[in-house]
């Protein structure tokens, strides 16, 4: 969809401001949800100069302040689409540029660090609420250029709180998440998520890099089918984001590499025994 | 698209007779392909007296003979779209029920018995060619009610040929092959095919299983992204067939997850020593 056409259709922006931190795919992608389903003024940070210019000829984003502390100082809410690391780095450096009474969120895909480091920023004298995030989206792709107004469509949005969140914090993302194509909004303890992740994303990350990486030689091609390609398509995956990840949430994953590994070892075994009720149990969905 | 129309449109079938002994979800497939791809006279048979009524009242198959003996003694190329197992008892209980001259394939997910046994059949009297092939496509649905003419579109085709083998038949297959919708025509040794299946096709199978049996919660679904849903697509699998399939491979399909289960444990390590170099590559496609 045209940005610039919707733009100048909808008129002088009304509602909040909103600023998108790193118009990378998940940063584009919001702001261009943001643009396509609400009328609020977005403001485009992005230390690629050229990735701010797109942002703006397009009509993606309204605004590209040259200096960071312009852009967070006039915004209602905050979207920080950075890496996990550089999320905690990047709050603690523009802690007093936030605008009073704005309401800062990431889109890290790890939470219980930042939510332990938010949780900290509470009862500060601006009433800037922090509060952890992560769509549930993701892409062997990367970068604004691939980003989309439909990447969220029918994504899940996870809202991890801690006590000194202000409820209509809450209340007020989870309207704006909802609006902006995501399927659902669910609230959970940092640490569940991380645990849970490692499960739902990690591990099928794992698996899908192994399959892909160990495939034997290239006559294996005429033997891949549908099973094959769907369960490597995020293999080659963003490999400075994914070690950082993985490493992050270490233990969960380790844990999860340990569960794992013991069925299947179950399947080893029943296969070696010829235990066919064993194997049928070990692979039975029902 | 309307099979009876296109029977109708077509006029009196002519070249060869294809029979296709199996109406599920691959022989049906097989059939309607067939059908909408060529003139050839289709004849069907399958043990279920409904699902004959439903083929041959769609269109699909020209002919449902009562006795199993009646289709193939009139049929030029035979598509046996049956279990593994039956395979090879379907062909000793029917071997003389073939026509002089016919060409005999089976479309089972396993070749190396299958193969053997047809090669100890070579310089029969009547001169039927028995062919071992593979479809590489399956679906986590079953039954005739799920079969497609479009459902080989983009799929490759393996033929497990052995020195006996008339060069013709292999001709004569792959032309039709081709004609009917899969992207391409492997040979390969049947040996091999079993051992490489293992990798392409087992041990997705296996993997999505086990992930979606070991899923921790219903809480979880809110974490549920792409790679998750991805690798499980195939998880709900047709339990019958392939407890056969996994039990048949057993030794193929045990020295891939021995291999497989070594690289998860290496990735552990790595997480372990948090030695981001020796994740990166575990994890690395390039």
């Amino acid at each position: 969809m045209n940005m610039n056409a919707l733009k100048a259709q909808r008129g002088k922006p009304i509602g909040v401001s909103v600023a998108i931190i790193g118009l990378g795919l998940i940063g584009g992608s919001l702001a261009k949800a943001v643009r396509t389903h609400t009328n609020h003024h977005i403001i485009g940070f992005d230390l690629q100069k050229d990735v701010m210019t797109s942002a703006l000829s397009e009509g993606v984003i309204d605004e590209a302040p040259e200096r960071i502390e312009e852009t967070l100082g006039k915004s209602d809410i905050v979207f920080l689409c950075l890496y996990p690391f550089e999320t905690v780095e990047f709050v603690k450096q523009h802690y007093n540029d936030f605008k009073e009474g704005s309401i800062v969120t990431d889109t890290a895909g790890l939470k219980s660090e930042i939510v332990q480091f938010y949780s900290k920023l509470t009862h500060n004298a601006k009433g800037i609420d922090f509060v952890g995030g992560h769509p549930i989206a993701g892409s062997e792709k990367s970068g604004f250029s691939n980003s989309s107004d439909q990447f969220f469509v029918g994504a899940s949005y996870v809202l991890t709180p801690h006590r000194g969140n202000r409820a209509s914090s809450i209340e007020q993302l989870t309207a704006l998440i909802q609006k902006i194509g995501f399927s659902s909004v669910t609230c959970m303890e940092a640490g569940v998520h991380d645990e849970m992740i490692a499960y739902t994303s990690h591990l099928p990350h794992i698996i899908a890099s192994l399959l892909l990486k160990n495939k034997p030689n290239a006559e294996v091609n005429s033997l891949v089918g549908g099973s094959f390609r769907d369960a490597t398509r995020v293999g080659n995956m963003n490999l400075a984001l994914w070690t950082e990840l993985l490493m992050c949430n270490q233990f969960n994953v380790i844990k999860i590499l340990e569960s794992f590994e013991t069925e299947i070892k179950a399947v080893q075994v029943a296969l070696k025994n010829q235990n066919v009720d064993d194997l049928s149990g070990l692979i039975s969905f029902k």
